[in-house]
This record gives structure tokens, C-alpha cells and sequence, in this order.
């Protein structure tokens, strides 16, 4: 089972060492649930042997379980950074279309990470979470800018954050249904309409909102999403 | 300490005396974390002996933070229901009106509900928050005219459940900043952008939004929020 004896395995430095098991440890907890990983699956997976595991992570499954969190957050927060050119819809696709590809590819870790961890909610594991969400904001603030928002338009980013998590959630445990393009298009529609809404009412959202109507374009998800609304206005014209 | 001998302690039946300890467990848990309530306190708040609250509560505070949960979850479910009359934006401010002041009135219980439990996070205190989650959506599908939707609208409505309670915990966190009545505006609003924006690729969501619109006035919700939105659509005239 082991490969102890290989050549390559003495070749390998601490640092590489290190990236090897815990390379085997995301791929592990990328798909099941932290309950059912062993360090005994995790040395399997890496080709070497379980002192050698608990050498590198003397915590053993929980510190290996903390790396890969912490692993996948700093995926996560790369998935999030996107040059501030053209629409900004546009820009937003392109980092829900990561992040999806990054949720896609790691099913049961990402359900995991969310859940603060199912190994145990350490005050750590939720620490990394909150910080993913934290990066994510911080990226949305960027791009509205707006990196020192208000309350209000703090608190629509924020529970849109919370939205898609919940999206995301739920399309993995609809077997990744609708497509993830469907999903994302959907994502960039809910952002465009809750800022609309905002907009309506904190001066802040509505300076914010028109300075991204002016970069978008007429072929666009804002100008689409306009289009197919209009037939709505004559349901609403006793409204108005 | 405990009045073990005054007459009212011997006149209660088991499920006063029951409710009577809930009554106080839930009263420190709503406003503490679990992990800084101890038994001697609700036997203190009770007026009664500890081997009492063990008498009546075998599994200690593990089991009477649990029924202090469900307790919470029971109230929480009482606040959705909500006769099928009237403007159903009106109907939804006044469901979030009781959620709000429940939000307000149990603001570290709720907390730690949505937490799952931070006691410890069994797959029982999991449920329960599940369970409110299930109970607002039927309710809101209810009002919808969609007892049976579609994925697109199920995930709508979920997400939008999922944005609820974020601005529920970011509205705690910051001192329960705007007024409840702002929040409440806020997050109809949400609701309603989140409909119209869905309803221009799901027709199923499209044909709910005619019918829900068909019940709104012209002094509502719906139409301030689309007269407030006017000004929006000169900035977005290059789009149209």
C-alpha cells in the first residue's frame, strides 16, 4: 500500500512533504464528509504511512481537516479577484463562474466549510468561513466602489453573500441542478434587482447603482434582465 | 434560595412544574449563550433545587437547552401563520413584524438556534432549525398560490429565507440598527425584487408575481417601491 521504499519518496523536501499529504487530504475531504476520512485513508491516498502522517500533523485528522479548510479558503478568496474593467455584471459572471467551478469541484468540503466544520465547530474553523465571507465582501465593496459602505448597502451585500451560499447549498443537494451557467445567471440577476430595490431607498445604493448602469452594456445581463421585465409593467399598471 | 416549603411549590402538577422550569430556562437562554448558563442558574431563576430541574430534566442542561430550542422553534412557527386576505406584501410585513419581535425579544437564543446549538451541534438541533426553515417556506408557498414549486421558485423563496435570517444576525450585531419597521420595508422589498427579477426566466415564478400583483394597492409596498424605482431608468435609458 505504501511506497515507502520508492526513490521519490526520500527526494521529497519538508515543504513538498507537506503539500503532498495535504494535496491527499483536500481530495479526501473535498467529497466526504469529515466523519468519513481516516488519517488511515489520508496516508493511503498520499502512498506513505500513518506516522508519517501524524509526523507532519501531529494534530493529526483535525489539524489535517484545519489545513484543507484553510486550503480551500485561499482558493475560494482567488476565485474572488477580478480586474475593475468593463460591465460590471460582466465581471461578477466571471468570479460566480470560479466559484461555482470551485464548488462543483468540491462538493462535500464546501458543505463542510460552511457548516463551520462537521469534524467540530472550533472557534478556528468558523473564524475561516467568516473570513472567506468577509474576502468576498470586500471584493463586492471594491468593485461598487464603495470599499467603506453604509449600513444599509452593507447589509444587502452581506445577505446576498448569505443567498448564494444557500443557492449553492441547495444545488448540490440538487445534484448540481440547474446548470451552473443557469445558476450564475440567476446569481447576477439577484445582485442587479436587489440593488434596484435598495436603490429605492438609501441615497448611497442609488449613487451606486447608477454609476454601474453607465459601464453596462446594451447587449448585457442588466439591459436582458430590463427587456424580459417589461411585459410585468402592464400586470402592474393599477399599481401605478 | 429554592421556597422548597412554601405552599405554591407543592400545589404545582408535573407539566406546571415543567413549564415553569422551560419558562426559565428559555428566559436565560434567550438572552445568554448556552455555554454561559448553568443549571444552578435556571434552578435559581425557577426557585427550586437543583436535583429538582434533574428530576424533571434527566439530561441536565443538554436537554433543557433542547426543549428550550423547540420551545423557540414552536413560537418561530406561530409567527408565519398568517390569514390568506388582503395585499400579500401587507400579509408579509405583518408575519415579519411578529418574526422581528421575536428576533428582538430572543436575541442570543435566536442567535445560537441558528447555530445550530452551540452547546454542542447534535443532528437533533440541526433538525429543528430545519424545521423553521421548512415551516416559513410552506408558508410563504402557501400565500404564493404554490404549495407545489418548481425548482426555480423553491430556490427563491430559500434563498431569499437564507437573506432573512443574515440580516436577522447582522441586525443583532449591530444593535438592532435600522428600526425593526425599516428592516421589516427592507426585506419585503427584497422579497419583491427577487420575484420580478425571477420571473423573467421562470414562468411558473412570472404567473405567481400576476396573481400577486393583481391583490396589491396602489398606496402598498409594490408601488412605492416601483415609483421610488423611476428615477432609476433615466440613468438606464442607454440600456433600453
Amino acid at each position: 500500500m505504501t511506497s515507502a521504499a520508492s526513490p521519490a519518496y526520500r527526494r521529497l523536501s519538508v515543504e513538498e512533504r507537506r503539500g503532498q499529504l495535504l494535496e491527499a487530504a483536500l481530495g479526501l475531504f473535498a467529497h466526504r464528509a469529515p466523519e468519513d476520512v481516516s488519517l488511515d485513508d489520508v496516508a493511503e491516498a498520499a502512498g506513505v504511512s500513518r506516522p508519517l502522517v501524524y509526523r507532519y500533523f501531529p494534530g493529526g485528522k483535525q489539524q489535517l481537516y484545519e489545513a484543507a479548510l484553510r486550503s480551500s479558503a485561499d482558493a475560494l478568496n482567488r476565485c474572488f479577484t477580478e480586474p475593475e474593467d468593463g460591465p460590471p455584471t460582466e465581471r461578477l459572471g466571471r468570479v460566480l463562474d470560479r466559484y461555482l467551478a470551485f464548488v462543483d469541484g468540491h462538493d462535500a468540503g464546501f458543505s463542510a466549510l460552511l457548516r463551520g466544520g462537521s469534524v467540530v465547530e472550533t472557534s478556528n474553523t468558523t473564524s475561516i468561513v467568516d473570513e472567506v465571507r468577509r474576502a468576498a465582501a470586500a471584493q463586492i465593496f471594491l468593485h461598487l466602489g464603495a470599499e467603506r459602505p453604509g449600513a444599509r448597502l452593507g447589509m444587502l451585500v452581506r445577505t446576498w453573500i448569505a443567498a448564494v451560499e444557500a443557492a449553492s447549498l441547495i444545488w448540490l443537494d440538487e445534484g448540481k441542478s440547474p446548470s451552473a451557467g443557469e445558476l450564475r445567471d440567476w446569481l447576477v440577476d439577484h445582485l442587479v434587482a436587489l440593488l434596484a430595490a435598495g436603490s429605492a431607498s438609501d441615497p448611497e445604493t442609488a449613487a451606486v447603482v447608477r454609476r454601474l448602469l453607465a459601464q453596462e452594456r446594451a447587449d448585457g445581463p442588466v439591459a436582458g434582465l430590463a427587456r424580459r421585465l417589461a411585459p410585468l409593467l402592464g400586470a402592474a399598471a393599477h399599481l401605478l
